[in-house]
């Protein structure tokens, strides 16, 4: 058998994915066909005859229009493919489909921690969650205090005590969106369930008033949640001494808690990229993709993100949306981000570049297809603004910037409980307190930094593995990793330095 | 001798704050006059006759002019004040006043750090300053894997190794001011004078590009910056290894660098204050005016910033201005921030509130003189953008956010080699790399948080002494903080959480 040289990402398609440089005459192994001229690495050759008007399918989604008759073999691109028409068109819900779940005997289970309220977590951490940046130093130096005394080490059950300290949290208004934002966020991070408990340090007099977010989100337990300020507590020394005391309590109390046996649907998954590249699209996150459908047809959640990239093809989603209302939440943030992006002299406008184009993407469909088929293919169950609370299952969207750790920091204030994350370039992400799960599109990068890449998806370009195989793979990571076993990321101890809260408001 | 009730903050004023509440027929000693009515603690007696139309002075300024003719001892507010009409005058230069320079043999010096381009340093770090979030884990962990090994240890003349990290530097458009700003802060950092020698990290693919910096601002020789990147060495345990031995290499070369006598011209502080209470513009910001005026009549700068905290008053400042050129740079300044807080939702009419005025502030002039008293009473000798370099010597002004992480972050990356801090409520801030001497206008906070509070300016108010000598404390602290004397926020070790580059832009 030859080698392979061309990939059909999904079983309904009329185009494959070129592997390598082909002359004209080359065979597009394994297809039973030729190639018509020469096509770059990258691009698409036509798998079977497509006629004028003919949908372009890739990814099992419709990326644009034949424009002329293409033959099998060849190349597809912009001379031949127009851009469809119903690509302005919602289509609220109209692509909805109806879900296979699982049946409760195929039901897949990890070990995870219930906690008092009834969420779940994939990890016991102890948490020291700041309101500002004024009482960053003292929530660091307890951390440290811990380390140095060896306290984590005392209580095995334990993962860590996580610092969250950010730059933000005074001098704004207090009364916007913007500012509701970073206090969803801090909250959000306050009574994640991967934390058994947590300590809230203020300065005392900063705008992001910790009594404030009381009122707002309720006052939780005591053995949940404490918090002390800098002016009360008569400074830094004090504060630190104070919280250490506050420390043993709270790793004893967290020390209680036990893995016990929980549906996968207790799973909410953050779909991250960052770092993408030209395999990213067909590789892992395709793969990916699969592996959040299993997630949900398992009863889970899995939430994509980072707006700017389903931007100009937000009607792939909203037609898959499982209510009129949810799709019409999406296209709000849409108009959000064009007026966000305008009043700062930004531009949302990602049509394919000419690099894009150089690099085989035909229009904005195809592009943010690569960025979409993470999210594999089910219908959109709900969208969320930054740091809300995720309440449906399946699959969601929270809106959020694309840039990696200020995504991140957004979903897992949604209620997150890990990560996955492709990458093409690489990436050294890692978070807490959700384990983040790396995965690479291609296999020299994924050998390049094998000590920050859980899985390798450039297998599925390599022949060695399916898109589904892959997916399959990814899928059972989850699982493992929600059951306590360690990314590379935690090995390495990266998380502490990555919460990283969106800020739309006028710092003044 | 009675006990004092009443305190003039300049000689030239002619009214009094009133320390205590008084009763109509009550001494407002140490003048001999008595108030004619009641007047509430914080509020202003005149001390003198002053008729109608004449102007009201505080501060050695006006704030205002007499509506009606007030007698000696009688309560001078919103009833008998009303707004000068010079305020909308900028008088660019106008009351600039020659300054008295020490002569040679007065001049003041410090044991200070002289380094190979001629800048000078108060302190002897070595840093670790990232591009992006996404290389701030491997920054810290080499700067933690240092401490574990107690390499600083081995050399003394070095103060620690500091890790520069914040939560920016990706999926930003890279041509304009917003990014400008994000980069000249980081590299600001990246060079500032009390490190002795640099490593820079970034990911590799972010926004903020290391070539990118030094095909701006030049690349420094090897000994005081290298920079790697986490994708070209292979991800983040690779890069720690390397890090780590740059770090043996450079711990040796900046442990060669020793204190020298040096002018005290070549101090440059940045001001600041957060915050603040009723007694910050009568204590603690007029000492540090002092100082500053000390300062700068030694050949020094100080950088007052917080542009906020000054609009609705840069008359003030422009009619001190050098020239008309420094002047109309802050009237820009001021026009940018109106745009900047209005399309943000936010407005910058900081008039003196309700609550303001039952504190005694009778007009916007005498808020913001308050905040500007600090900056003492010499001429404006530059203005910069944030993170710019001061190039002048003298009084200048950084534009900055109020919000104190955001506007020393600025102040030092212009190049301010030492911080000094006013606050009332109370403040646990402290810097890296510049050492921060935080001063508080009364005692019970001075009292209560005492393990983090250098000064006392409270000492104004209960009688201990005058602004002057207070001022000439604060400067004499400063000159022996600048040669080596460690403040209290560095004796805690606070620092490595405070850089908080202002972000301006659309995060994409
Ligand atoms: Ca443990
Ligand atoms: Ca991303
Ligand atoms: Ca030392
Ligand atoms: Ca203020
Ligand atoms: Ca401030």
């Amino acid at each position: 058998m030859s080698e392979k040289t061309a990939l059909k990402l999904h079983p309904g398609d009329n185009v494959a994915i070129v592997l390598v440089n082909v002359e004209a005459g080359a065979p597009l192994s394994p297809f039973d066909i030729a190639a018509q001229t020469q096509i770059p690495r990258g691009h698409k050759a036509a798998v079977c005859a497509i006629r004028e008007g003919e949908d372009v399918v890739k990814y099992g989604q419709i990326i644009g229009r034949a424009s002329t008759d293409i033959a099998p073999g060849a190349h597809v691109h912009v001379h031949n493919v127009s851009m469809a028409e119903f690509d302005r068109d919602y289509a609220y819900g109209q692509h909805a489909k109806p879900l296979e779940p699982f049946t409760a005997a195929d039901r897949a289970t990890f070990q995870g921690y219930r906690r008092p309220d009834g969420k779940v977590g994939t990890r016991n951490y102890v948490g020291i969650v700041t309101s500002v940046n004024c009482s960053a130093t003292a929530a660091r130096l307890i951390a440290r205090e811990a380390e140095k005394r060896g306290l984590v080490d005392k209580y095995p059950n334990v993962d860590g005590v996580v610092p969250i300290i950010h730059g933000a949290g005074c001098c704004i208004g207090t009364d916007d969106e913007a500012f509701y934002k970073l206090q969803r966020t801090v909250w959000g991070f306050a009574t994640h369930p991967n934390f058994a408990t947590v300590l809230m340090l203020g300065l005392g007099c900063e705008a992001n008033q910790i009594p404030l977010m009381l009122e707002v989100y309720g006052n939780p337990p005591k053995e949940q949640f404490r918090y002390y300020t800098l002016q009360a507590e008569g400074g830094t020394r004090k504060t630190v001494e104070k919280g250490l005391e506050w420390l043993e309590q709270a790793l004893a109390y967290a020390n209680e808690a036990t893995r016990e046996t929980i549906p996968a649907s207790e799973l909410t998954v953050a779909l991250q990229c960052g770092g993408s590249d030209g395999y990213s699209g067909i590789t892992a996150n395709p793969a990916l993709g699969h592996a959040v459908d299993l997630l949900v047809r398992n009863g889970g959640t899995a939430a994509l993100a980072e707006t700017p990239e389903i931007y100009g093809a937000e009607h792939l989603l909203t037609g898959r949306a499982q209510t009129r209302d949810v799709g019409e939440k999406l296209v709000d943030l849409i108009h959000w981000w064009e007026e966000y992006a305008a009043k700062n002299g930004s531009t949302m406008n990602n049509n394919p570049t000419p690099g894009n184009k150089a690099g085989g993407l035909t229009t904005i469909l195809e592009k943010s297809l690569g960025a979409v088929a993470k999210a594999g293919t089910t219908n959109l169950a709900g969208v969320y603004k930054y740091g809300e609370k995720i309440t449906a299952k399946g699959l969601v969207f929270v809106d959020s910037p694309g840039y990696d750790p200020v995504s991140i920091t957004g979903e897992v204030a949604s209620g997150c409980n890990m990560v996955c994350f492709t990458t093409g370039r690489g990436s050294c992400y890692g978070n807490k307190p959700a384990p983040s799960i790396k995965i690479a599109s291609n296999t020299p990068m994924f050998d390049r930094m094998n000590e920050d890449m859980d899985i390798n998806c450039g297998t599925i370009i390599d022949g060695v593995e399916t898109i589904e195989e892959a997916g399959r793979r990814i899928f059972d990571e989850m699982l493992a990793v929600a059951s306590g076993k360690r990314t590379l990321s935690e090995q390495l101890d990266v998380g502490d330095a990555e919460f990283a809260p969106w800020q739309t408001y006028a710092q003044m």
